[in-house]
């Protein structure tokens, strides 16, 4: 166990791109729990698109300030505590930070301290059974509702969310096309994840090719990354088509802080659309229900996953970046340690 | 009667605003009814901002083909008939379009010819009545479904729609803010409508001013304008806001064809909200009960409406612009005769 607390705190709000120098690495002491607190020394990062917004601007949640820890979810492990409901050992998900060790008295910013479920992994915790797979699951059940038989197409396919989102489409009976950048990522989309058809966005014309593969119209798009995909997928809407809103990855770096703007909103006019955002934070109470199906579907083996794992602290920035390059396949998670402890 | 047919057809797709140059005014004879026919002569005719787009794309229904007469809804009366529903005298509204006389078995192109109700003068027939009120009515009841309490923007809040859905929040309960350019035209919002405030978008910054009328934020806003309007509305979202998009006359006569893009459209997941277009055509089977509703505020003296009745045949694409250069307050309509029968 390293006697130092390693950290990443926000030196500058970025402007485009994220770079290193928006962030500064301190050693600090690692801190002790007091009373009816817990210590835990976190073994993996998570990594997620919504992490651009709020180092940036007060969003569904304030912005990080200047000076403080990057704010990111994480598993690790209790290894000292004050608290009756964790034990030494325990391995527990949460809001932790970039950094190796957190004190809390259970409830981080963003998202209560939840033990893993028995016999999941830190990266299927992180993933398909956390705040990712719980998006995938309620923004397309709640917000999309698809029907056996629709039309779904979602952007990000290969994406942590975007993966899952397709699994889940395929399992309800739906049509579904993906739309992902690159030949690997598209033959995972299809071969793996099952999707029907996937367009390639840096090979060939979205819109077009997209209309080839929903002769139909599209009846449910489940959008991740905004912008030119986003119009596409809008110039190809049946009548009644539901958007939904989980995020928006293209714009979030513009240099200038605005993204490109949506020009084929009429549509949902024309077609009796609605476009429909939500934030899977207030899905909580019924998380379970969520985590429930996922796990069946994965027992059922209609749910494979994908997971990017990068190592190092001190790689942390670069792979935050990683997302915004397209150059995950999966979730993109960090691993800076083993449990320190045997795992109880 | 005039032994010819006057007809105004279109002869360019416009390009920008419209101009007199893309129509062609001619003179045919005056049709005759067939068995189970009838000749209609018209008297008013309404203009739509919704036919810009009829004569340049295939939207929700098909472009008008050039050369063919202009499609515009219009009241006329029955002056010979065929038809055992339809008697000579009667008044009647329908799709009439940009001509004298028209011949039909009472099916016109977007709706059927309907005898006016007892007691509704021509005017009302086309705006309150008619399915400028319809839109009003279904847009802000069924889509935006706003509560007792709640606060409601209108964009285009002077204009034939707008103003009657100012009326009904207010009527509902609802803080009512409307968004329209220039004194006059504001001050007929609030001192006519009844709003609570109107924001001059000529005069003052439109999101700022939107901001400090709205201070618990905007539940439903009823879009006509789009573009910037629309913008300055989704940065001043509540919680769970559903935004109707009803019209976005703001972008109708780009010179690209291309409206202004939505820069702001992820605020709808950052407010867990949604954004829904509606056809007032699909309402048809409900017409009856939005009819009902709104003879019922009228009758209770919370439902004024405004007409601006320009005259002359010749002055009907001039009438049209009037839509876009925001000259209208109230129901653009034009008068081009007298009922020539005494009416039945």
């Amino acid at each position: 166990m390293p006697e130092i607390n390693r950290r990443w705190l926000l030196a500058a709000r970025p402007v485009g791109m994220v770079k290193d120098s928006d962030f500064k690495r301190v050693d600090e002491p690692v801190p002790e729990p007091g009373a009816g607190e817990f210590l835990v020394r976190q073994t993996h990062l998570s990594f997620d698109p919504t992490q651009r917004g709020w180092i940036s601007v007060d969003t569904y949640l304030p912005a990080v300030k200047l000076g403080d820890v990057v704010r990111a979810g994480g598993v690790g492990q209790v290894v000292k505590s004050n608290h009756p409901n964790f034990k030494v050992g325990q391995l527990v998900q949460g809001g932790f930070g970039w950094q190796d060790y957190m004190v809390t008295a259970g409830q981080t910013e963003f998202m209560p301290v939840q033990p893993l479920f028995p016999g999941v992994r830190p990266e299927q915790a992180l993933s398909v059974f956390g705040i990712t797979g719980l998006t995938a699951w309620f923004g397309l059940t709640d917000i999309g509702k698809p029907k056996a038989g629709e039309t779904v197409v979602v952007s990000g396919a290969a994406g942590a969310t975007g993966s899952v989102v397709v699994q889940i489409a395929k399992a309800l009976g739906c049509t579904v096309v993906g739309i992902a950048g690159g030949a690997e990522k598209c033959a995972w989309v299809k071969d793996v994840a099952g999707a029907d058809a996937c367009v390639d966005y840096k090979a060939v014309d979205v819109l077009t090719t997209l209309k080839r593969h929903t002769p139909k119209g599209i009846d449910v798009v489940f959008e991740n990354v905004g912008g030119r995909i986003l119009e596409a997928s809008m110039l190809n809407l049946a009548q009644r088509a539901r958007i939904v809103l989980c995020g928006a990855i293209s714009g979030y770096n513009a240099e200038t802080g605005i993204p490109d703007g949506i020009r084929t909103y009429m549509m949902l006019t024309q077609m009796r659309a609605r476009m429909e955002g939500f934030i899977v934070l207030d899905y909580a109470p019924r998380y379970g229900e969520g985590v429930q199906a996922l796990a069946r579907l994965m027992a059922e083996g209609k749910l494979k996953t994908a997971e990017d794992v990068q190592e190092g602290f001190d790689n942390i920035p670069a792979t935050l970046r990683r997302l915004f390059e397209g150059k995950n396949l999966g979730k993109q998670l960090l691993k800076i340690a083993d449990p320190p402890l045997p795992v109880v």
